[in-house]
């Protein structure tokens, strides 16, 4: 008798019917003869609406209220949930992560798991009850509640099967696993036996967004194997995990991100402390940065060139111009896709590189910028022809 | 200074501009310098669309998980008035019945609260917070939540005036007080200034939804003065409270109960024990029976006739004919009304129950049972005509 983690997304419980799908695969597992934790997220998009509902009601509120209204989505699912599987015929019992345990930090809105108190889950599984827990959510030591950010479900799936040392972590979703690249635009995308959890993390921040990449990195650190799959199609999904068998690729996945935005500031005196200046006045508003090139301007000065997101483009330019960078030195280019092939090991095979040029130019792609990593290879391409980028570089690794 | 508790029903909450309006109410009273305890109701017909959605996952879900499901209305109303509150510029911080130390037995879906662990809300008083708490809820010793009932956040709030000996414990709705009848029904109806306990508490039992009557006895034992009034309309409420100033009129108001049904047994056995063996099967099953009537019938067999609410006579029905009663023998009368006049030591006045008949015998009324309590005299009469001897009855006694 094994410990199985499960955890249902918000497109696994969008409605009626998607709640008792769920109850039902939760059932399954419990006739095996395995003891059954299912971590829920909130309903469809009701953590959007309840969102709106806040906003409506101030323009500023304080994130520890955020966090109460938040919580009552998972606390809607988990007892439905929980009142589907006992209609089944099995005992069940739903906790809300403070019922549960969890313990956070007081950081509202995007609370850690310090710690879990597992008692209460042990005492209702050695009752024989299948236990529903409400994602997303904790504890802080103010006896207040908070919630772990945007997919803090996988999180809250991660941790438990981490603390309880469960078999595996289900985690479910629309998607069936993970794929060597979007089967929507890529013919050839190849669904992944097995990935390893850096690649997996990886992919995860270059937005593939079925698991959260601090979820990633959790089961990484307590060696919890975590199996993506569909709550809707039988079969095997992927496994996330340690060590996976050796194949003949060397590449997990090929994506693309659109919402980037490429800034470049011209004309910046070449000495030293520019750059730190630009990029520190960001880093201090917590504008994330990516892909950083400087090359030469005319009159020996520097062109600084970066991605930031969509969303932060307005506020970067304006705290640029605040500290004295004319405006016309500015320029936006939202034109751009980062295209990113990751594979585990992929900077000391420095045929990648080649490769990815070569398949390119085939196509007559321009690339803009480039970065690289242990485990990812990006270029910058125009977005008209991201796809295109996608599916050329995909063909020339994984279609073997 | 004072402590002030408020509480806000489902319809003072019951979208974005009640909920603001509310907000305001609040903030008015902490500009007055006092303490401000606001407890808070589902927002309008929340708790019944939550119920509906749980029945749909199960025919019969555990009470533990409708009172996990039901509690989140409480939650959301909570935080979005705090969230409201905070916009007006004031500190406000909402807590769950469990954060807000109110323990209650184990009785899901009808808890009784035990005890309130008051140190929390003091604690956040002290650093001149607001503090808006989520009605109808509470923590049992099992560390799951409960909730009240019906009525429940009534319950909470008049419970925490009693624990924080607050001034006095405002009730809101739509509703500006309490009438000597439905104003909406008589039109000399007048609005009490002052109510006693024991009135009130007969009013509320008798339909009068402003207050909760487990809310109204609790404040009477603790002697917490409550005041309804409307959230919508400015001025005075009425007062409930243990001493009133001796008015002339003797009664609290005239009302009216449409729910209930007339059952007559007839031929019944004339031997001790049959009115036993009828009521104990409907009490064994909770069904309340109002207003017992037993008379002689043919044969020397009597018959026994009673009230019972109009959704449980089916039920009612079936439980005496599974005890051998024939059904021919069973007769059911849903054409009824009950009339009943609330006033303190009304059974020692014996010129009411003269008054009533005469009023109503005025207006033709014919009357087919009565009943009296020391603080009530009902009256039951044909459904048509319940709003003329309500008039009639109302006229003879509050119109001075």
């Amino acid at each position: 008798m094994a410990l199985i983690v499960q955890k249902f997304g918000g497109s696994c419980l969008y409605n009626d019917e998607s709640v008792k799908n769920a109850a039902r695969i939760i059932v399954e597992e419990k006739k095996k003869g395995n003891d059954v934790i299912a971590v829920v997220s909130a309903q469809g998009n009701t953590t959007d609406i309840l969102l709106e509902k806040a906003l409506r009601m101030g323009k500023n509120p304080s994130k520890r209220e955020l966090d109460v209204i938040m919580s009552a989505g998972e606390q809607l699912s988990a007892s439905l949930l929980s009142i589907a599987v006992e209609d089944l015929g099995y005992e069940c019992v739903s906790l809300l992560g403070w019922q549960a345990g969890i313990k956070t930090n007081s950081s509202y809105g995007f609370a850690r798991v310090k710690d879990i108190d597992t008692s209460r889950i042990k005492k209702e599984l050695s009752r024989k009850k299948i236990v529903v827990i409400a994602g997303f959510q904790g504890l802080n030591e103010k006896n207040d509640m908070t919630t772990l950010g945007r997919g803090g479900s996988d999180t809250t799936a991660v941790s438990l099967a981490a603390a309880m040392k469960a078999e595996k972590c289900q985690i479910f979703s629309k998607i069936d696993g993970i794929y060597t690249a979007d089967p929507e635009k890529v013919e050839e995308a190849k669904k992944l036996k097995e990935i390893q959890y850096e690649a997996m993390q990886e992919l995860a921040f270059l937005g593939v967004k079925v698991l959260n990449p601090r979820a990633v990195e959790l089961a990484h650190k307590y060696d919890v194997v975590i199996e993506v799959k569909s709550a809707f199609i039988e079969g095997d999904g992927t496994f996330v995990k340690e060590s996976v068998q050796m194949e003949k690729m060397l590449i997990s996945g090929v994506t693309k991100q659109t919402n980037l935005v490429q800034m470049t500031v011209s004309s910046v005196e070449n000495k030293p402390g520019t750059a730190f200046n630009i990029f520190g006045i960001l880093a201090k508003e917590n504008i994330n940065v990516d892909i950083i090139m400087q090359t030469e301007d005319v009159n020996n000065t520097v062109k600084i060139v970066f991605l930031v997101g969509e969303e932060e483009v307005e506020k970067a330019t304006q705290l640029l111009e605040n500290r004295g960078i004319d405006s016309e030195k500015i320029e936006v280019n939202s034109n751009i896709a980062k295209v990113s092939v990751v594979g585990l090991g992929i900077e000391s095979h420095p045929g990648v590189a080649a490769a990815i040029f070569e398949a390119l130019s085939e196509k007559n792609i321009n690339i803009s910028l480039i970065s690289s990593s242990e485990l990812r290879f990006s270029v910058v391409v125009n977005k008209d022809v991201a796809d295109d980028a996608v599916k050329a570089i995909h063909k020339r690794f994984i279609n073997i």
